[in-house]
Formats: C-alpha cells, sequence, structure tokens
C-alpha cells in the first residue's frame, strides 16, 4: 500500500520537473565514452538497438526506429516538418552496415550506403526513458490561500493586444494555474472575441462561436436560469470537452451571480494521496454524459464519454477532469464492481471539490475577462437577482498550447 | 491463441448488431417473474443490489447507481435532460426500506419514502452487461469491388438541401460507409459552406473555418504542392482529430489529381484477423503527432498523441483511426520492446492499408462535394499538373452523430 502510494506519487508529477542529472552510471566494458560540449555520454551498438547512457538514463533506440526517424533531407522535410521517408519500405530487420560517434553525434551508416547522424542530446531529447520523468505541462496547484498568496497579476487590455510579453505573461500564468484575467477590456462581445482571438481560434459549438447568455431559459440547461450552479466542467458530453472556456460578464444589475473557481486537479492529487485506489478508479472507468435538447427549435444529442480523470499513460501526468453532475448519463460502461468503487471514488473527490478551502469566488464585473482551463479548473455560480448577461466562447486546448509553444513556453 | 482470436473477434463487431435473445435462463427459488408488454424478466433483491434477467442478459444495478439515476422530477428534470439530484448526498450504504416489480416496473421506496421507479425495460436498456454487447453504430466495411457493387446513391444538392428524408439518407450512407456524397452543389466556397452547414456546424482549425488551396505552398504542408499524397488522415496532430472532412474540387485544368479512400476499419480488422496482438499494440502504443509551421507569417507547433487505433473500452468497438506517417513524430511515449512491436503491426496495418483491392480511386469534379469519416477512412490523391483548386472544411464528429441522432439514426 505504502509502496503503491509512494510509486504513484512519484509518477505523478503535477509540480515538479525533470532535473538532468549528470551522475554517471557503471557500463559493461563493450560501452563507449562520448561527449558534447557538456556532459557525458556512454554507447553500445547491440544486436537490435543502440544503448546510450546519460546520467541516470539508460536508452534504448531500435534501428527501424533510428531509421524511421532519420531527419537526413532524404527522409525529413524540414520545411513542412514531414517525414518523407516511407517508413513500411524499411526492413524490419535492418542493422547498420557501421555505428559510430564522433563529437557528440551518433552516426549510422545503412546497407544500401544512406548515412543517417543524430547528435546525442537530440536522441536524449526523444528517449522514451527521459519523456516517462518529463512533465510536458509544469502546474502550481492551489487552494485559495494558496492563489490569493501569490497575487497573480491580471493582463491590461490595451497591452494584451499589442503586446507579446504581456501576452506571454498571460498565457504563463494561464499554463501554471488554469485561470487568467484580463482587465480593461470594453463591455462587448465584439472585444471579447478579439481578447480571446489574441490566444487562440474559436471553437464553435452547438451555443454558436461566440455566445451571449441571460436567464431566459433559451436553452434546455440549468445556465441559462437565475439558478446557482454547483462547480462543473462544461460540455463534458463531447469526446473532447472544449478545451478553454472565455467568460466576460458585460452587466448585471441586481444581487448574487459571483463565479466559483475550483482547481480540479488540486482536488485530483488529494485524493491520489488519500486513497490512490479511488485515484486510479476515476482514471479507469469510463462515464457518459449527455446533452439532449428537442425545445425552442434545437435538436441536439450529444455524447461524450470518457474518464473522470485523464492522465497520460506514459508519465502518468494528470491533463483533464471531466466533472459535470448535471449532464452525467446513467452509467453503463463498467461492470457492476466497478459501479460500486466508482461512486465512493467520486464521493471522495466530490469532498474535496467541495472543500470550502479550495473554492475561489470572484465577482466578474464589466470589463474584466477569465479564462478558464476547462480540462483543470471547474467553474461554479452563486444564484442571482436582476439582469445578468454574459457573453463567452470556448477555445480548443490544442490551439492555446500551440500559442504559448509559439511564446517559448511548452516544449 | 485460437481461443484469444475468437474472442477478439468476438468482441470486435463492427457490421453486426447486437439481437435480443428471448430465452429464459434458469433462475434460484428466490427470483421473481415479471412482463413487460413482450417480454420476461426475472428479479430478486439481494444486499447491495437488485438483479434482473432478461433473455440470456443477467444484470445488476447497485443501489447507490439506482437512488443515483432516478428520473423523478426531484431527481431528474426532463426539461433539460439534466440531473438535479446531489449525487454526494447520497449515502453509499443506501437500502431500500420496500423493492417491488408490479406492471414492469420495478420500484423502490428509499429510507426517507422518496420513491423510484424503472420500468424493467428501460433499466434493460441502461444495463453494462447488454452495453458490453451492443454495437454503437453498425458499418459496413468495404472495399473497392464491395462499395462499387453496393452502389450507394449521392444525394442531390436541391434536395438535400430542403428534404429531410434526402439528409436523412445521406447521414445514413456516411454513417455505414464513412463516406458520402452531394451532387449538383454550385462550385463555390458559399455553397460548400451551405452544404457543410446542412449536416453539422463547422470547426475551425489553422487552415480557417472555411479553406480553399491550391499547389502554392502558401502553407508548410504537403497537401499544398502538385505531388502525389500517400493514404492518411488528417489532423492527427489534435488531440481530437477532425472528425469529418468535407472537399470540393471547385476547379483543375490539368491531369492527375484523382482521389483515393481507403477504409482504415477494413484493413484493421483485416489486422486483427492475422494478427490479434499486432491490433493490441495498434490499440494500447500512444502516438505522438505533430504540426509545426513557422514561415509565412504562420506559427504553429501541435501536438497530438493518440493510438493508430481506439476502441471503446467496455464493448472493444472500434471508434477511430489515426493514421498519418508524413506527421508521425519520433516515438518516445512507449518502452522499447514496444517500440519493436509497435513498427511490426504497423507494417502490416500499412500493407492492409495498401492492398489495391482496397483502393477506391474518384475523381473529384466542380458539383460534387465528398464527406470523409476522417476517424474511419483515409484519403491521399494522386499527383497533378496544372491549376487544381478545392475547398472545404473540417466538422466536429460529435455534432454529425447529433444530426443523426435527431434523424433518428443513431440511440
Amino acid at each position: 500500500m505504502a509502496g503503491l502510494l509512494r510509486h504513484l506519487l512519484q509518477n505523478i508529477r503535477l509540480v515538479s520537473s525533470f532535473g538532468k542529472s549528470h551522475t554517471k552510471g557503471a557500463y559493461s566494458q563493450k560501452r563507449h565514452l562520448a561527449s558534447t560540449t557538456t556532459t557525458l555520454y556512454d554507447w553500445r551498438a547491440a544486436d537490435e538497438y543502440v544503448e546510450i547512457s546519460h546520467g541516470d538514463a539508460v536508452m534504448q533506440f531500435d534501428y527501424v526506429w533510428l531509421r524511421d526517424t532519420c531527419r537526413s533531407a532524404a527522409s525529413y522535410n524540414p520545411k513542412t516538418s514531414q517525414r518523407i521517408l516511407d517508413t513500411a519500405s524499411i526492413d524490419l530487420n535492418i542493422r547498420p552496415a557501421q555505428t559510430k560517434v564522433t563529437d557528440g553525434h551518433l552516426s549510422l551508416t545503412w546497407p544500401d550506403g544512406h548515412v543517417t547522424s543524430y547528435s546525442l542530446s537530440w536522441l536524449a531529447e526523444h528517449s522514451y526513458q527521459v519523456k516517462t520523468r518529463t512533465v510536458l505541462q509544469n502546474r502550481v496547484l492551489w487552494n485559495r490561500d494558496t492563489y490569493d498568496a501569490a497575487q497573480v497579476p491580471s493582463a491590461r487590455w490595451e497591452e494584451f493586444m499589442s503586446s507579446e510579453a504581456e501576452l506571454r505573461s498571460f498565457v504563463q500564468n494561464f499554463l501554471l494555474y488554469g485561470i487568467a484575467f484580463v482587465d480593461g477590456v470594453p463591455a462587448s462581445v465584439e472585444a471579447t472575441e478579439a481578447v480571446s482571438e489574441r490566444v487562440s481560434i474559436i471553437r464553435e459549438t452547438l451555443y454558436g462561436r461566440m455566445w451571449s447568455f441571460t436567464s431566459d431559459l433559451s436553452r434546455g440547461d440549468t445556465a441559462y436560469t437565475t439558478q446557482a450552479l454547483d462547480r462543473h466542467t462544461d460540455t463534458t458530453y463531447l469526446h473532447e470537452p472544449c478545451g478553454v472556456q472565455v467568460f466576460h460578464c458585460l452587466q448585471h444589475d441586481g444581487t448574487g451571480g459571483r463565479t466559483l473557481l475550483v482547481d480540479g486537479f488540486h482536488a485530483a492529487h488529494k485524493v491520489l494521496e488519500e486513497s490512490p485506489e479511488s485515484f486510479q478508479v476515476l482514471c479507469r472507468v469510463p462515464i457518459r454524459h449527455e446533452n439532449i435538447e428537442a425545445e425552442g427549435g434545437h435538436r441536439n444529442h450529444l455524447v461524450g464519454t470518457g474518464p473522470v480523470l485523464s492522465a497520460h499513460p506514459w508519465n502518468r501526468e494528470l491533463y483533464m477532469i471531466r466533472y459535470n453532475n448535471y449532464d452525467r448519463a446513467p452509467i453503463d460502461t463498467a461492470p457492476p464492481e466497478e459501479v460500486r468503487r466508482w461512486y465512493a471514488a467520486h464521493r471522495l473527490l466530490t469532498a474535496r471539490l467541495r472543500d470550502p478551502g479550495n473554492e475561489l469566488w470572484v465577482k466578474l464585473t464589466p470589463g474584466r475577462v477569465v479564462f478558464i482551463d476547462n480540462w483543470r479548473v471547474l467553474h461554479g455560480r452563486d444564484s442571482f437577482t436582476g439582469l445578468r448577461r454574459v457573453c463567452g466562447c470556448y477555445l480548443p486546448r490544442d490551439d492555446l498550447l500551440s500559442t504559448a509553444r509559439a511564446l517559448g513556453l511548452l516544449a
């Protein structure tokens, strides 16, 4: 039990990053030493692969992989970043006629004379052994106190729309906390659209591209009422829930209607600490969510299926929480014995999500736009009185991450 | 081996549908008989669940599930199709004070007096035991000969835009074959947009909402050349590849440029028959795909990760193939021993995808719009000469399926 917990904790790294170690391991006599400008590598050619050791990482590269991944001009087009080589043309038993390392580069001469060359550092970056220990996205898990203490600055509209540095700082905060704010935005749908498009393309859904709603129940969804909404993530009824949600409260003449934000990964991490089995059940059991609308001229029936928690299989890094008790369909995709475990696990996660210390309450006001990572941060709201008009849109997470990569914030 | 193959074949049903059997099983003395208008059910109340038998299906429903899934007005809003009940408020050890079946309905009286009632047929529809044997989407796997022999009709533009029956027939063909055509469409981007929006909303990507391209290499992608393109699925570099692709060749003054279509599920099914292990490797190993563009004013770096084949975990039904040798990134998310297996499995799948008998070649001409299920059917093209202008867009698969449900074509 303790061993499993330790193993899981080691394998779920949400805030740490992989520090490259330069400790040298022990190698067999057949191994060779090589060095790049700063670091030491050992290597040896085996029957089916080349093995490279670097620090405490021992990395194997199969010959088919080495041929397939070749970055020579005949194999890979750097202009389109696309493979030219027909992978199916490679002999699955291919062996190089010659293998050598010089100047920190592995060079393989294939039977047909083609030469493939890799820098050892590039290989190390692209090895499974390194990727299993690499966090894709560093995050700061937060509750109300730690978020408040961090005093994360909001972006300013004018700078945000013109300065790459301001955009970069905003995206960095979004990546770290799963929420980020822009202040001073004109209180219009058009300005909200512009601020959204500064970050990413917009994802159209059944609610349109840009949407604007009030409590008129114009759509068959509780969001279109004055009722309180418990914490949830949106569009869980899609195969891929929308990655990012943008909200801008354009007007509110009345009381209540505060927005609740909860870091779902912080709660999931608590579950992992308290009950690794529950965490695993939430990762394992596929849950259906549904959106059914057959009134007011709308005919929609959307079905999304996925676990409550999704983690990358190779490094166990959490990347998505899918949590919406309103839209969750009858569970019919898990065997009965799993259903019992799932309800207990869901109960534990819900308790952590409802811990008052984890609740961040903010009153959205005209001019203040919030971006929410809908794969991580749950949102909800107070009930309210009066006229409250909110606009916003969804963004695809892929495209926001593309922006982050263009800004040098992600690998 | 033969047992595993049989098991897998039984569990991957691509063309069959679940036929409800009315054979009565043997039951213990504690069981009770009930009947709806046409069929017989047995049932018994156990400590933790109610067990219902119907034909050869033995279905268990946990009490927490039964309370949580309650469709009473206090628990579920039929207007919004959303759960009202706070699942976390249910005692995990809840037991009904009274359980009975009358008139084909299971009725449970809970300790607080609340009564939950289900029809037995509704319960049977929502049981795991039934879902594991139910195909979500019936499909006709095809090669060139069987597709040609089926003589699938194209929709006609005028009828398609106005008649629900014509739209329904088109969507039915799309669901069954993964491709469907509309003829007589005006050769414009606007008409292509209209024909697309008749089916679904449009999914904007880095290439825009509606796109129109020719061989000007205006984007860093081989699609923007005159070169032949081997069979592939699109946007494998997104977490969720686009569900549907729409193509309309608006103009071609030259030779070549035929479009190739291949049923990926037919090829995958061949792999399953020949090598269940290879099929499993392709389902299991996460593969990264990348789109990197840093020229011509475009800055994109998109990364999508998923297996080549995706199957629903509960019924093993295949729902997605992700195959693009151009955009496949260096494999660094699977251990070395898996990498070797994966290359062999990929080779086998590629051979089946390249079987000339599986190739459907069509010359797209102005007026003819093709919809391609990008989660199932691979496309490619001949090299060509002259000016060739193609427009189109992507559609989210979820929304096309929603249309299919609205038309009564899917559960």
